[in-house]
C-alpha cells in the first residue's frame, strides 16, 4: 500500500496517513508528529505524513489548511494512504467510517472509547477480514500503555481483575471536595468554567465514559466484551463532602471505581463510587489522573498510571499505534482479540457482595440489629448526635434495596474497595 | 530451530527450552509455565516444556530431577532446545553461557540485571549478528512490565527523565522505619531475619542493586548505556528516623530514588535517598513495591507500580519475553538497543544541583548565611533546642561539601526530588 511514485500533491518518500476529527486529539496528533519526527523516522524508517484531515469545519490559518477534506471519499480513494486515525469521537459515523477504510485496505488507530466499546468486536472481525490492523491504545488511558500491558508483558498470565480510576473530570471534582472541603455541585461548576468538564457533564459524572473504559479493558484481560447494559452504573451525582470526609477518617478516600473480577468464565463488571483504603494505590491518585491496577496470580498487583487525557498525552498514544503499524510491529504483537461475551458468563452485579459504608439518622443498635440480618462484621465508625456511621458486612445489592426501605434515615451508602 | 521429530527423551509437539540456575526465580519459571499452561498454548501455539535445568546442585524430590544437568554443553548440544531462561544472577558466567547459547542460535531471556548492566551492549550486538533474541523484562521492576513499557507505547515519543523506586529491600525498611519508628540498623536486622535482606545487604542498602537497573532504563530511554562508575550512588546507611519524620513534617517521604534526566544527548544517572512530596506518585510506594515514573513532553508523567521482585512476579516477566519470542511477537516488536554512552555525553554529578533538606546543631542565622553563598532561597522549616532544620535552594556536590566543612555540626544532608 505504499506509495512509491511522485504524486501531484507533492508527497513523497513518505508513509500516508489521513486524520478523521481535528479537534483536540486530531489537532495533537499533527503536534505529536511534527515535534517527533526525528524518533518517528527512526522507528518506522521513513517519515509520517498527514495527507488529509477529515473534518466539518475549514482551518484556514492551520499548515495543513490544504489537507482538510469533507468527505471520506478521496481519503478511501488514495491507495497512498495506508493507515486512518479515527479521533472523531461518537459510535456513528465512526464506525462505518472505520469500516469503509479497512475495506479499502488502510488500518485504523482510535481515541474512541465509544465506538471501541459498541462495535469493538465487529471492528477487529473486520480488520482481520482484510489484512489490516485496528489498534485503540487511545482509547483508554491516554498516555498510559495499559493496553499494551496487558496484552503483551501479561500474555503468559490470567488476569483475575481490573480496577481502574479511568475518568479524570470526576477524579479532579473529588480532589478538590476533599482539599477545599467543597460541595460536588459548587466543584463541577468550577470546572465546567474552566473547561475541564463538558457543559453536559453526564459521560462523566455519571460513569458512563469509565464505563466504556473498563468494558474494554475487561474485554482484553478475558476475551470478552460485556454489552453496555451489563455493566452496573452508579452516579457521582450523590457522593457529599461528609462521605469524603468519613472515608478520611476510616483512612482512605472516595473514588469512582471502574472494576471488573474474572473469575474462569464469569465477569462482572461494574462502575461505583468506593471508599478506597489507603493501602490501595489507587487511593493516592489525585486531580485529572487515571490509574489501573491489574491483578493477576503471577504478578500481584501491577499499576498504571498518568494522564488519562488530553490533547498530547491521547495523541501521543495514538501516533504510538501508528509507528507499531507502520514499523510493522503490530503485526507480530499480540494483538487485541475478544467475541462478545454470552448472556451465561456475565455474572449479575445483584449477586456480588460489597462491604459498605452507612450513614444514618438511626440509632446504633437498631441499625446493627438490622445488618445483622444480613450480614456479620459491622463496624461501627461513630456514633453521635444522632447520626451512626458504619461499614457493614458484604451486602448484595437487593439487601442494601431492602435495608434502605428499612431505615428512611439512610443519608448515604458507598462501597468498600477491599 | 524446532524439533518436529520424536525425541528419544520423549518431548515432542513441544517448543523446549533450558533454564540457567534453578534458584528463586529458576524454580518460578517451572512453576508459571504449569500454572499457566493454557493461556501459553494460547499465545505461544504449543506447549512450552522445560527440557534442562542447569545448577550445580542436585533437585531430587523436583518433578524435574531428570532434566537437571551441571554443565551447559548438553544444552548447546541439542538443536531441539530453541531458547534459554538465564536466572543464575552475576556477571560471570552468566555473560559466557548467554553468549555461547546465541552463537548456537538459541535466543536467551534473562531476569539477570548485573548482566545487562554490565554486557548489555556486548550481548544485544550478539544477539543481532547470531540472528536471535536477547530480552530481559525480568530484570527491572520484576512483575511491571516497565521496559515494554519504554520500548513500544513509548515508541514516539522523547523520554526526559526517569525516577525510579527499584529496591523492594530498601523500600520495606523505609516503610517500618516510618510507621514504627525504629531505626535503620534495627529494621534491617529483623529483615536479615525475615528473609527479605541478605546476610550481606550491601547490593541492596548501599544502591548497587538500584543502580543497575536504572543503567539497564536509561539505557533503554536514552540509547545509550553508561558505566557502572559513572553513576552517583549514596548509600541509605545514614538516613535516621528524624530524616523520616522530618521528611512527613515538610510534607513528603525519604525514599531511595534511581533516577536519570535525559537532556538531548547529555545524560545525567544517580541513586540516592531523597525527600519525594506526597505530590509525586513516588511517595505513596511503601513496602517492598516498586514504582518507576517516566516523564515525556508529550506523555507527561506515566507511573509504572507494582511487585518488583519475588519468585512469581520475576519469572512471570521472564515468561512473557518467553511467550513474546515464541510466539515471533518479539521478531517484530521494537526491541531494545543501545550502545555505550560516551564519555562526553554523562554530565558529572557534581554540575547538578538539587534543593536539600538541612539538619544541623547551629544557629539559624548562620547556617541561612553560610548557605545564602551558594544558593537563594533556603526555607526554615524549624529551629529549636539548637537544632535548625531547612530546604536550600540547589547545592551541587561540591559546594554541599563545603558547607559540611563549615558546618561541623550538620547531622544530615538529604536532596529533594523536584
Amino acid at each position: 500500500m505504499r506509495n512509491d511514485s511522485a504524486e501531484p500533491n507533492g508527497i513523497d518518500d513518505m508513509r500516508n496517513i489521513a486524520v478523521l476529527g481535528y479537534g483536540v486529539v486530531g489537532g495533537g496528533i499533527t503536534t505529536v508528529i511534527e515535534e517527533n519526527c526525528a524518533k518517528i523516522r527512526e522507528t518506522v524508517g521513513d517519515d509520517v505524513c498527514v495527507k488529509y484531515i477529515l473534518d466539518l469545519r475549514e482551518f484556514p490559518d492551520s499548515p495543513y489548511a490544504d489537507r482538510v477534506v469533507h468527505t471520506i471519499d478521496p481519503i478511501l480513494a488514495d491507495d497512498s494512504v495506508e493507515l486512518v486515525c479515527e479521533t472523531m469521537g461518537g459510535a456513528h459515523p465512526a464506525f462505518e467510517y472505520s469500516v469503509s477504510c479497512m475495506k479499502a485496505g488502510k488500518s485504523v488507530v482510535t481515541s474512541n472509547k465509544e465506538v471501541v466499546a459498541t462495535f469493538g468486536v465487529e471492528l477487529l472481525e473486520c480488520a482481520k477480514e482484510n489484512g489490516v490492523q485496528y489498534l485503540f491504545e487511545a482509547s483508554v488511558g491516554g498516555g498510559i500503555p495499559v493496553i499494551r500491558g496487558i496484552n503483551t508483558a501479561l500474555a503468559a498470565d490470567q488476569i483475575s481483575s481490573v480496577n481502574g480510576i479511568l475518568n479524570g473530570t470526576t477524579n479532579y471534582i473529588l480532589t478538590k471536595m476533599r482539599t477545599e472541603s467543597r460541595t460536588f455541585d459548587d466543584v463541577l461548576a468550577e470546572a465546567q468554567v474552566l473547561g475541564y468538564a463538558e457543559r453536559d457533564p453526564s459521560a462523566d459524572i455519571d460513569g458512563i465514559d469509565a464505563k466504556r473504559k473498563i468494558m474494554i479493558l475487561t474485554a482484553l484481560a478475558s476475551g470478552k466484551l460485556v454489552r453496555d447494559t451489563d455493566v452496573y452504573t452508579e452516579t457521582l451525582r450523590n457522593v457529599t463532602v461528609e462521605d469524603i470526609h468519613a472515608a478520611e477518617a476510616w483512612g482512605g478516600a472516595v473514588k469512582l471505581i471502574a472494576g471488573s473480577v474474572i473469575d474462569g468464565d464469569a465477569i462482572q463488571v461494574h462502575v461505583c463510587p468506593m471508599f478506597v483504603p489507603w493501602s490501595c494505590s489507587l487511593a493516592h491518585i489525585t486531580d485529572v489522573y487515571n490509574g489501573i491496577s491489574i491483578t493477576s496470580p503471577v504478578c500481584g498487583d501491577v499499576m498504571f498510571y498518568g494522564r488519562g487525557a488530553g490533547r498530547l498525552p491521547t495523541a501521543g498514544a495514538v501516533v504510538a499505534d501508528v509507528c507499531a503499524i507502520l514499523s510493522d510491529a503490530a503485526k507480530m504483537e499480540r494483538n487485541p482479540v475478544f467475541v462478545k461475551a454470552d448472556d451465561g458468563c456475565v455474572k449479575p452485579f445483584d449477586e456480588i457482595g460489597f462491604r459498605c459504608y452507612i450513614r444514618a439518622n438511626a440509632g446504633q443498635v437498631e441499625l446493627c440489629e438490622a445488618l445483622a440480618a444480613y450480614c456479620d462484621g459491622t463496624e461501627v465508625l461513630s456514633d453521635k448526635a444522632g447520626v451512626v456511621e458504619v461499614i457493614t458486612g458484604k451486602l448484595t445489592k437487593p439487601e442494601l434495596d431492602k435495608i434502605r426501605v428499612q431505615f428512611a434515615g439512610i443519608e448515604s451508602v458507598i462501597r468498600v474497595l477491599d
